[in-house]
């Protein structure tokens, strides 16, 4: 019997990339006269909601999205959390 | 004495506002041939480290500043948790 999962998938920049958006954040901040902020950086947030078997076939099928169509491996790094929603 | 905090923002668009990015990431997965992805919403993650005196002046800086400058309120809601990292 399939299960519903809700997704949360967070992608971020690997910390040795560097984050010109999150920069031009922090400037804005100063700029608005916030000079407490040490760091911004700025990443993707995906909500997914998929069916699958198990929770174990969801994460697999989650690693395999991430990898190929969500985050660059090569600058980004990717967690998810699963959350079972109903059955089907 | 100032504390310093990580916050994690999370902005997502409101559920009335259609998401073309969210639709495109979507019918890809469908083309990798990953049928069972039901909805796809994307949103933006921002990691901010601040100082702050109290948890409270911290909290009301954040929502400040998601009001103005990370957030769109007319499209976009946002929550946040905030962590306290160490004393400075």
């Amino acid at each position: 019997m399939a299960q519903t999962y809700q997704a949360q998938i967070y992608v971020t920049l690997r910390p040795s990339v560097l984050d010109p958006a999150g920069t031009a954040v922090q400037s804005g901040l100063k700029h608005m006269g916030y000079e407490n902020v040490d760091s911004v950086r700025i990443g993707k947030f995906v909500e997914m909601t998929l069916t699958a078997d198990n929770e174990a076939a969801a994460k697999e099928q989650l690693d395999k999205v991430c990898d190929q169509l969500l985050a660059n491996p090569v600058i980004e790094n990717y967690r998810f959390e699963l959350k079972e929603v109903a059955a089907v």
